[in-house]
């Protein structure tokens, strides 16, 4: 994998140009891309920025997100060939940062269920996840340092998980998604994708002009509690795993590690998630269900029509019960920095039948908290699996300074 | 002007097709427009759905908002001659409850303060007020019976009172901003323009399939708090008087109404108000400021460029300020059903030079609740000037309850 932060030190003392940066990045899409289909579309020749803590790096965009100089086909037919006229707001986040958009990669049509033809990097027999998957896959591949991807009920945090790459769904609206298509206004968040939780952290912060959150010289050792999200069914073998393995280096580091029961009205908006999840897609794409239904991708059309006939009172009901369990997570925090979970159940699913399963991920997005992948074991098949390490909303710089203690104690226990 | 409920029963007893109401308006365009430029542009025929609460009622649409069949230009020539795939998710609700889109009504660019070329229909020397300029005035002037607009500051509200129509804020993300041009993700809200509350609170209940938000028979007599606004400076002549003789008609119809005096927090969050908007703004139109500085519209640029080194920092401590105020706001709602307070300074101003002052506005979109015009008074020159009634968030079907009784009030006290 390319590493951000490595690319920003060999630019900063001038070993390496931008543009040279740049370059590497389309030479290794040239070459690696073919294999992966982690591209939508990219840029055949790209000049980089001579200022901004971004300069020289190539950054792929999800393809749900507006480019003025690439079109925007959210996966779908509906909107082959679109052109929006604006980039969207975290694009030009990206240029002001000085950043070069290199191009367009593969998502789920309307970020929802529906497979990529994108192959895990890892195993081509798997998939990399998704919805986000052109993003993680790009990264995992080495083709580029940085990519942007959404997450709206698991789709940042499980393909970093499935690609063995490091992540960020940063708290709401930390990010926004002005011009990025809409599934659910409650839900929908962008988050980063890059090679290690340093990189993402410089990315994010350069992003955002928030200083505060890049990783400090001196990680503090956090207080995990570890959430096994009972509600949400049994882990796989690998998935569990990869939380104990991941436990056990953190304990091993010095930090305190203990068993956390999550509140009942938590695991209550975890049942919340679809209602609220699906309501809002019924609006947000009310035009593609009702003017182009044919051409839906089958598995959101087949969830679009099984959620309907959902009424406004049950989505009310769903918010007052995500209200409130926001509430009660706050004071989760007040006992432990913060959380240690599974990003998935497992590695990777065999084939492109499906993206995985969000349902370890759905209850974060939905609190609206910050959650970190770190890849934290490799299971059978040569699969990375990852743990996700969550702070109190608004406390970004927290979950990414625990992800990296994260990082390091298991590049330490290895 | 044309009453939604009227057109409602007509068309329901058969008196009246659906195409035909639709094709009265088509007509009231073409007779009016020319005199008032409120559409951007606007169909030439147009057949009526022939289902659906909203079937024969002619929707004009704030140029701001997406459509797949008319050009979307945001008032900016940046945005000339633009055709979004979809339509915003305002306009499918309306479209699935059976309304028919008639066109696009005038903005000011991007939905800021410069103003556009459309007159006030009760006095063609004054502005009929902004942003949502060309939805006021196409139904004061009785071109269309429903309009939607949208307010980040005061662009429903004031629009509504200079232009003397009834009109809702509701309640945020009641209406969905999806497919809306976003100046400031923290305030945009989706509202209504029509003839009276009924019809509002028609059109709202349809679009949301609601049926709560109707008008109940009998409205219980509401407790009105008296608001003056004292933090936003004092109000004109004409506006002070139409507050009090708002106040005298409710009083007189046996409300309760006392002065009340808002928290500190709250006054706090007035001031607030204009950082949160501006430090969004620049995020959510990053790409024209950058790429086309020079084609923006000078008011709205030169209110960028004053803004643009506002730090991350002074943003967060607006939003903590908004969320303090919200709470405390709450608590006032334990003690009255509603407010009743100012909607605009006074009469709308002399001119095409400015839309008016959102002042008395732009504190109650931050938090988030309800706000209602009534036209109250008409003062020199034949100027309309309104109230605004403010219920708790979530309370919309209350704030119109409590508009009509001051409407009827006001009627009765003629």
């Amino acid at each position: 994998m390319i590493s951000l932060a490595e690319l920003q030190r060999r630019i900063d003392t001038g070993e390496l140009s931008a543009d040279a940066a740049v370059a590497r990045s389309l030479d290794a899409i040239r070459a690696k891309d073919e294999a992966i289909g982690a591209f939508v579309c990219h840029a055949d020749h790209l000049r980089a920025a001579n200022a901004g803590p971004l300069r020289g790096i190539a950054v792929g965009i999800k393809d749900i997100m507006d480019t003025a100089e690439f079109p925007t086909e959210m996966g779908s037919p509906i909107y082959r060939g679109f052109r929006p006229r604006a980039d969207a707001a975290v694009v030009m986040m990206l240029k002001q940062a000085g950043a070069s958009i290199v191009g367009k990669t593969t998502t789920t049509a309307f970020a929802s269920i529906d497979p990529t033809p994108t192959l895990n990097p890892h195993n081509h027999g798997h998939t990399p996840g998704g919805s986000s998957s052109g993003s993680a896959a790009a990264v995992a591949a080495g083709m580029i340092p940085l990519a942007l991807g959404t997450q709206t009920g698991g789709s940042v945090i499980r393909p970093a998980s499935f690609c063995g790459v490091a992540a960020i769904k940063p708290s709401y609206r930390l990010l926004l998604t002005v011009g990025v298509k809409c599934y659910s206004w409650t839900l929908d968040t962008v988050g980063l994708f890059a090679a290690g939780v340093d990189d993402v952290a410089r990315g994010l912060s350069a992003m955002t002009g928030r200083p505060e959150l890049r990783l400090p010289a001196t990680i503090q050792t956090p207080r995990f509690g570890i959430v096994a999200q009972d509600f949400a069914g049994a882990p796989e073998a690998s998935g569990e795993q990869a939380l104990r393995i991941a436990a056990r280096a953190a304990d091993k580091a010095g930090a305190s590690v203990r068993a956390l029961d999550l509140p009942q009205i938590v695991a209550e908006a975890w049942s919340a998630q679809p209602v609220v999840q699906e309501f809002e897609a019924h609006r947000a794409l009310a035009w593609e269900y009702r003017e182009h239904y044919d051409a839906m991708a089958p598995l959101l059309r087949a969830k679009l029509d099984e959620t309907r006939d959902t009424p406004p009172a049950a989505y009310d009901a769903a918010i007052e019960t995500a209200n409130r369990a926001r509430q009660a997570l706050e004071q989760v925090f007040n006992e432990v920095d913060v959380l240690l979970t599974l990003s998935a159940p497992g590695a990777a699913p065999e084939g492109l039948g499906s993206t995985g399963d969000a349902r370890y991920n759905r209850l974060w997005t939905l609190m609206g908290v910050p959650c970190v992948n770190v890849p934290a074991f490799v299971a059978e098949g040569n699969l990375p699996v990852g743990v996700q390490v969550i702070a109190r909303y608004g406390a970004d710089a927290k979950a990414l300074a625990a992800a990296r203690f994260v990082e390091q104690a298991l590049s330490t226990a290895d």
